[in-house]
């Protein structure tokens, strides 16, 4: 850092001219006294930004895959008798809620797929970072929620008999509850993005 | 507003008096030149993060008081018998959370308590808000997953009978709900305050 005092100018800019040098981005000139902080503290930020949004790309990408998986599983867990998904109040919430998880992260992935080819977002920033941070919080709660009141009746029915319908539903909760974990990583994320953006 | 090109100022403003107009506070003096900008903008932040400091006492002392219920009424919960909580795994991992919640919540109720009255924070400025948003994030997800994996039980239980037992626990079910909602939105204003602590 060049200028002695840049600490001073970040809390409370007292002229306009260093102001412009603190916030300053790629624009401001070589002699500009203390740009040199203003330009690291910027491409700090934009590698940042990357990682994160690289990051919750790979989040989603994680999260439709598990989701997938845990809707298909259950899905075609019908083996006849008492060994069909549909008789049990629980696996019918998880199954619902799979699918919704799928729809979701399908259409984030989409989104995603769609601002890396054409460069723009097919929401405006703001709505697009609540949308963000909101959507994956609650599909992260209600796959929780899911996976949780699955795993006792589970539990009980192996306790009697271990067969392929209790290992798929056991298969099925155990992608939820990953498809959850990784969702909630990319809540926290989103959270992040939308605390931060009216500072941009 | 009597300036004509108010809203072309709001966006970008050229110069530091308009802007001073624009964003003033009621100390910005007439001849503040652009310290006006600095100051009120530290003043609203200073009112939000009041508000928010409010905000997020009030929320965890309802979350206190609402896992207390939980756990006070799940423990009560035996009436000889059948209807013992301590029979099913579901009530007895709903009283655990119940109680790991209010020990939670009365610790951190306890810090306000502490901060208030002395003016000072039991725990370093980034350790509190790295503590504050992890942990109620992972006690609202706690108490969410024992409510879902209570319900089932409970509503099959009702199908059958429906007496003082059945009513205790969706009684305490319906506590640990409701405590989860507070301690989601107490989270969502702790990652707030995590992700802008850098910016002070």
């Amino acid at each position: 850092m060049s200028n002695p005092s840049g600490l001073e100018l970040e809390k409370q800019p007292p002229s306009p001219a260093p102001a412009a040098d603190v916030e300053g981005g790629p624009t401001a000139g070589p002699g500009a006294g203390s740009s040199g902080f203003g330009v690291s503290s910027v491409l700090r930020r934009w590698r940042r930004e990357d990682l994160m949004r690289k990051g919750s790309a790979v989040l989603r990408a994680l999260g439709l895959v598990f989701s997938m998986l845990s809707f298909i599983i259950m899905a075609s867990n019908n083996h006849g008798d008492w060994r069909q998904f549909g008789k049990y109040e629980e696996y019918r919430y998880l199954l619902a809620i799979a699918i919704l998880s799928t729809l979701y992260t399908g259409g984030q992935c989409y989104r995603q797929f769609h601002q890396t080819y054409t460069g723009k977002d097919l929401l405006p920033l703001k709505t697009a970072a609540l949308i963000d941070f909101v959507g994956d919080q609650i599909i992260a709660y209600l796959l929780l929620s899911s996976a949780s009141s699955a795993i006792p009746l589970t539990n009980r029915m192996r306790e009697g008999a271990d067969n392929i319908f209790t290992d798929s539903s056991a298969a099925a909760i155990s992608m939820s509850l990953l498809a959850f974990l990784v969702l909630a990583c990319s809540s926290v994320i989103a959270g992040y993005k939308l605390s931060t953006q009216s500072y941009l």
